[in-house]
C-alpha cells in the first residue's frame, strides 16, 4: 500500500501561500474553491484522495475546531485508463466513451464485436444468449429531470448491474448511455458491479449525443461493429481515511449529531458538485456555529471517503463506532450539489414531528418548505440511518446536477456563491437547532 | 499522397441502406443529419474528408442536380495527436487540452516550463523577453457573446498570431483560454499560424473552466510550472476536393449564382453546426429550386474543401475560375451554424440597393430585417467577394454559436429542426428571386 507522502509533501508546503479563510456566510464557498483548486479532482485510493485528506485536516484546523482526526480504512483502488470507442466500417467515427468505475479493462488490442442495442436494463434481462452472445451490448435509455433527481433510479440499474446481466448471456462488453441529463458531450462515469459467479466484462458509458448517433447508425446500419479499448487498473488494496473534526458540546458533549460530505469524487471533473459543496457547507457549518456560541451537544463534522466506490467510508465508520451509534442523536449529509434547499424531510420518531415542524418554520424565511418523514439523510448516513440513527434531508434543488454529475464538467465555475450561502445558513439553523435541543428524535 | 480508397469503397457500399431523402422543408435537416450521422467529423485532407466529397457527390446525383463534379486541390495535411497538460506541484492537475490546428507537437516527453499569464495578445506584445523567455505562456482572454459573433474577432488574434508573439520572446509554447462563449469543459480548436522567420513552438487551447481554475491556481502560486505533451503530425501535401453543383440555367445558363458553404470540419465534433447545416441547406435549396422550376440563371452550389485550414478550397476555386468570375453575378455562403435567419446584408452596387429592398421584403415574414451592404458573404465567399463578385449574407443569430463551434460539442443533437425550415426557405427565396433575375447586382 502506498502511502503518497511525496505528494503530500509538497502540497502542505503550499499552505503557506493558500489563502486565508474569512469566517462569514460566503465560508462555504471559499472552502468548495480551495479544495477544487488546490487539490481538484480525488478519486478515492489516489495520491489526490491523500492530498484532499491532508487538505481537510488543515482547514479543520485553520477553522479552529475543537478535535481533528482521520480514521483510516482499506478499499479496492481502482484507477481508469484510457478509452477509446470506435464505429467500423462504413461510419469510422470514435465516440466519446469513458469507463464505468470498477470496470476491468478490454485486452490491449480491444473487442471488436457487432453490437445489439437494448431500450432499458429490464429489456436486456429478457433477451436470449442468442441475441447477445458474443456482442457488444448498447443500453440506450434516456434521463428525465426534476428537482428531487427521481428519475436516477430508474436509469442506474443499467449503469450497476448492466455488466452483470449481459455477460449472463455471454455479451463481451457492455455500453451505456450515459446516466445523465445534458446534451453535453460528455460521458458519466460511476461504479458498476460484478458478480462472483459472472464473467466480468469491460462496462463503459457514451455520451448523450453519441448514444443519439450510434443509435441512428443501427437504423441504417444494423449489422455495426464497434471496436472497445480500455486500460483500467485495479492495484488492489490501498488505505484510504474518513477526516473527522468535533465543536465539544458544552453540555451534553457525549451526544453526537453528526453532518457530513464525502470527500473523495471521481477523477474527470474536479468533483466541485459531486461533492466538493456540500464538504464547504458542512465543514463551514460546523466553524460559524462555534463562532456563534459553543453548542450544547457535540457537533461532528464527517468527510466520509470512498463514498462513490460504494459508501466504503461509511460503512467503516459505522463499524468502528457501532458501540457508541446510540449516541449518535442525529445525523445528516450534503451530497447532492450546490443548487438552494427547498424541502426539509424528517426521519424521526413520531414524539419528534413537531420539533421538524417547529424547524421548517425557522428555514421558512429560505424558501424551505417541510417535506415527509422519510428522509434518508443522504448515501452515506443511509448507513446510519440503517442502525436508527435519526436523520434529516436539506433536499436542494437538483434539477442541474446530472447535467454535471460524474462528468470531466463537475468543475467550480457551475456553483452560484448564492445558493452556496443559502445552503450554509440552512445548514447552520438546523445543526444549531439539534445540537442546542435535549429531544431524543429516536422517539 | 493517399488516395484514401479503402475508406470511400466501404462508405459507397453502404448507400444502398442509407435513407432516402424526401424533397420537402427538411430536406436540410435531412441531409445534415445524413452528413453527420454517416461520415461524421471530415478534417481537411483526411480519410473522412475523402467520404465527405463521395457522399456529397452521391448526394447532389440523389438530388436531381443537372451537373456535378469535384475540383481537386493541393493542400498541407495536418493531423491531431494526443494532447495532455498537466499542472506540476503543488497542485497535480490535469487540464483540458486540445491543439491548436497546424500546430507542431512537442518533443515526445513534453515541455515542462513556468507559466506566465496575459489578459490577452495585446498585452503579451508589450512584455518584454526576460519576462516570457523559457516559458510557456498562456493568454487568458474571456469572450462575450451577442447574435453576430463580434466578439470572436477581438479574441481569435491570440489563437491565430498567439504562437509567433510567444515565440518572438522566446516563450516555449503558448496555450490560450478557449476562443469559445460556453463554460462547458471543451477546448476549442481552430486554426493558428507560424512565421518563416521566427520558431514554430507548439500552441493550445485549455477549457474555459480550466482557465479560470488555472488563473487562480497562479493567484495563490505565481511560481507555477505546466507540463504539455501534443503528438501531433503534419505528414505533408495532400489532395483534398470542392465538390460543385449545378442546376442548369433555363434561359441565362452562363451567369453563375453560386451559393455555398464548407465541407469540411474540425475532427472532435461532427461538424454539425460548422458547417454541416451550411452544406445542408445550400444543397437543399438547389435541390427545391429545381423541384419548383428551372431557374433562369445557372444556380450552382459550392461545397468548399478545407475552409478551417484558411479558405484553401476558397483560394483555389477562385485560381481555377479567374478567367469567368465575371461570369459569377452573385455568391453567398451559408456558415454560421443553424440559428434563423434574421439579417439579410448585401455587398451590392449602389443601383442594386433597391432590389435588396425589394428581396427582404419577400424575407419578412420569415422575421428578416433589411441589414447594411457591407456583407462579407460569408468565410469562403469573401476570396471572391475580393474578385468584384456581388455577394448577399443571411445574418443568422449566432448567440449559442461559439457555445459549440471548433469543440467535440458541434453535434447534430443542438441543431433546431424548425430552425434549419427557416433557413431554407429563406435560401429558397434569396436563390430563386436572384437567379430569375436580369439584374446586374455589380452595378
Ligand atoms: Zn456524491
Ligand atoms: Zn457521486
Ligand atoms: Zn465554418
Ligand atoms: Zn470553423
Amino acid at each position: 500500500m502506498k502511502l503518497w507522502l511525496t505528494g503530500i509533501a509538497a502540497f502542505l508546503s503550499l499552505q503557506l501561500s493558500a489563502q486565508n479563510l474569512n469566517l462569514d456566510n460566503t465560508l462555504a464557498y471559499q472552502l468548495t474553491e480551495s479544495l477544487t483548486v488546490e487539490v481538484g479532482q480525488r478519486l478515492a485510493g489516489s495520491e489526490a484522495d491523500a492530498r484532499a485528506v491532508a487538505w481537510a485536516e488543515k482547514k479543520f484546523k485553520q477553522l479552529g475546531y475543537d478535535k481533528v482526526w482521520v480514521e483510516p480504512f482499506t478499499m479496492q483502488y481502482w484507477q481508469r485508463g484510457q478509452a477509446s470507442l470506435t464505429v467500423s466500417a462504413p461510419f469510422h467515427q470514435n465516440l466519446v466513451v469513458t469507463a464505468l468505475g470498477g470496470s476491468v479493462g478490454t485486452p490491449f488490442d480491444g473487442i471488436s464485436a457487432q453490437v445489439v442495442q437494448f431500450d432499458s436494463l429490464e429489456q436486456l434481462k429478457t433477451a436470449t444468449s442468442a441475441q447477445v452472445k458474443d456482442k457488444i451490448v448498447f443500453i440506450n435509455k434516456s434521463m428525465g429531470k426534476d428537482k428531487l433527481g427521481t428519475f436516477y433510479g430508474s436509469v442506474v440499474g443499467a449503469r450497476a448491474q448492466g455488466a452483470v446481466e449481459a455477460a449472463k448471456l455471454g455479451a463481451k462488453a457492455i455500453i451505456i448511455r450515459s446516466v445523465g441529463t445534458s446534451i453535453n458531450r460528455f460521458a458519466h462515469t460511476g461504479i458498476m458491479r460484478y458478480s462472483d459467479d459472472v464473467a466480468r466484462i469491460p462496462a463503459a458509458a457514451i455520451s448523450v449525443p453519441d448514444a443519439i448517433q450510434l443509435d441512428k447508425m443501427l437504423r441504417l446500419q444494423p449489422e455495426l461493429s464497434l471496436q472497445l479499448q480500455m486500460q483500467n487498473k485495479l492495484p488492489g488494496e490501498v488505505i484510504s481515511h474518513n477526516v473527522i473534526a468535533e465543536i465539544t458540546g458544552s453540555k451534553r458533549p457525549d451526544e453526537i449529531v453528526l453532518i457530513s460530505a464525502h470527500l473523495d469524487s471521481w477523477d474527470e471533473g474536479t468533483g466541485a458538485l459531486d461533492d466538493g459543496a456540500g464538504v464547504g457547507i458542512v465543514m463551514a457549518t460546523g466553524a460559524l456555529l462555534k463562532q456563534q456560541a459553543q453548542p450544547e451537544r457535540t457537533v461532528r463534522v464527517v468527510l466520509f471517503g470512498n463514498e462513490e466506490g460504494g459508501l466504503v467510508g461509511a460503512r467503516a465508520y459505522a463499524a468502528k463506532h457501532a458501540d457508541n451509534l446510540k449516541q449518535h442523536v442525529f445525523a445528516s449529509e450534503s451530497d447532492f450539489g450546490a443548487g438552494r434547499i427547498w424541502r426539509l424531510d424528517t426521519g424521526f420518531g413520531n414524539n419528534s414531528l413537531p420539533f421538524g415542524s417547529a424547524l421548517q418554520k425557522k428555514l421558512a424565511h429560505l424558501g424551505i418548505a417541510l417535506g415527509d418523514n422519510t428522509a434518508s439523510g443522504g448515501p452515506d448516513v443511509s448507513v446510519l440511518k440503517a442502525q436508527g440513527v435519526p436523520v434529516a434531508s436539506l433536499q436542494q434543488d437538483g434539477t442541474d446536477y446530472f447535467d454535471y454529475h460524474h462528468t470531466p464538467n463537475d468543475t467550480m465555475d457551475k456553483i452560484e456563491p448564492a445558493a452556496m450561502q443559502q445552503n450554509l445558513e440552512a445548514w447552520l439553523i438546523t445543526t444549531t437547532a439539534i445540537a442546542n435541543s435535549q429531544l431524543d428524535l429516536r422517539k
